[in-house]
C-alpha cells in the first residue's frame, strides 16, 4: 500500500513546503484539482521541479478534451492522470491511450458513477479505480464512524485507491478494501505535526493486521 | 437567443485578442476549461479586466469542492460558473447557493448525464441547463447532418444552452431546440474571417424562422 498525499486549497509555495515537511513518509503526491484550477500547469511543473523522484498524480478531473489534458499535464511532468468515470466512454479511453504512449498511468475516479457503468470502467485493467467519497458529501453527512466507501462493492483484481477525508481514525477500516493506494489530505496538511501524523498514517497502512 | 464565444486551447492573449475581433457580434464569454487548467484563475481575471461589460462563464465543469470553486471563479470575476450534471447533487445544490448568494448564476453541464438523473436536475429552475455534445464524443463519430443533441428530450419551461460543434451548417437544427444560448468555439476561433463567422452566426440564431 502507497500513500498519496493529496494538497489542495493552499499557494504552490505551501504545497512545496508542506510536501518537504513530510517527503520521507509519502509515497505519491497528488496535484489537487484546486491547485491546478487555481494557478495551472505551473502549479505541476513547479511540483516536478521540487520531487523529480516522487510519482505525481495530477488530478486534472478530466471530463472532456482529453487528448489535450494528457498532452498539458504530462508534458508538464504529471505522472498520472486522474480521469472521471462520470466522463464519456470515449474521454476515459483517449485518456487512457494517451498515458499509454507516454508509459504513464491513469486514474479513474469513481465519484458518483453508477453500478451500471461500473463494470464497463473495470474493464481497463491498465487503470488505478479512486473510490471517492468527495470533499462535498464528506461536508454533508457527519464524519463517519466507518469510512462509508467500506460499503462500495468488492472490487477483485484491480489496483485501487481509497480517497475521501481519510484520517488515522478511519485508515483501519479503508485498509480492509486491500487499496493499493491510500489518499490522504487534510489530516496531514492541517496537522499541527505534519510529519508526525503523516508517519503514524504511514505506519497504519504498512501494518496490515489481519489483510492480505 | 444568446450567442456565447467559447475560447479554448489558446493562450490569454489571444483569447483577448479573438475576443475582441468579434466583440460586438458575441453576448456571451466563456472561458474554457483548458484555459482554466492551463493557465489558472488568472484567466479569468484578466478577461474580466478586459471586457468588464460581457457576461463571463467560467467553464469550472466543477466535480467537488464547490464552495472553493465558487469563490475562486467569482471572486475572479466570473458571472457564470459551469457545475457538471454528474457531480453529486449536494455539489450542484451548493454552487447554487453560492451563485445566488453573489447574485451569480450557474450552468449545469448535462454531459454524460443519464436520463434518470436529469427530472432531479431539472428542479433547480434557476438554473441555465447546457445540453453538451463534448469535444471527445464529435472526435468520435462523423460530423453529425443534424447536431445530435436534436434527439434529447425536449426540455420546456427551463433555459437550456447548446454546445459541441455549432457551426453555421448546424445551427438551424440546434435552434428547434428554443435554447436561450448557442455556444460555439471552433467555429469562430478557427475560422478566417472570425468577425464574419460569427456575424453569420448571431444573424442566424437571430432570425429565429418558424420557431418562437
Amino acid at each position: 500500500m502507497h500513500l498519496q498525499l493529496a494538497l489542495d486549497r493552499m499557494t504552490i509555495d505551501t504545497a512545496i513546503e508542506v510536501t518537504k515537511e513530510v517527503y520521507n513518509e509519502i509515497d505519491w503526491i497528488e496535484i489537487g484539482t484546486s491547485l491546478i484550477k487555481e494557478f495551472g500547469i505551473e502549479s505541476i511543473q513547479a511540483m516536478k521541479q521540487e520531487f523529480p523522484d516522487k510519482i505525481l498524480v495530477a488530478d486534472m478531473k478530466t471530463m472532456d478534451n482529453a487528448k489535450y489534458e494528457c498532452q498539458l499535464c504530462f508534458e508538464a511532468g504529471a505522472d498520472v492522470l486522474t480521469v472521471m468515470g462520470a466522463a464519456p466512454a470515449i474521454t476515459v479511453e483517449t485518456c487512457l491511450n494517451e498515458a499509454a504512449k507516454r508509459k504513464k498511468q491513469v486514474m479513474i475516479d469513481l465519484l458518483n458513477v453508477n453500478l451500471e457503468r461500473l463494470p464497463q470502467l473495470l474493464q481497463y485493467e491498465e487503470a488505478i479505480f479512486c473510490l471517492h467519497f468527495s470533499k462535498d458529501q464528506q461536508e454533508l453527512s457527519a464524519p463517519p464512524q466507518q469510512h462509508p466507501l467500506l460499503f462500495f462493492p468488492a472490487l477483485e483484481g484491480v489496483r485501487i485507491a481509497v480517497a475521501g477525508g481519510i484520517s488515522i481514525d478511519t485508515v483501519e477500516t479503508v485498509k480492509r478494501m486491500n487499496p493499493s493506494i491510500v489518499i490522504v489530505g487534510s489530516a496531514i496538511t492541517k496537522a499541527v505535526d505534519k510529519k508526525k501524523a503523516a508517519r503514524e498514517l504511514k505506519q497504519a497502512i504498512l501494518f496490515r493486521g489481519d489483510y492480505k
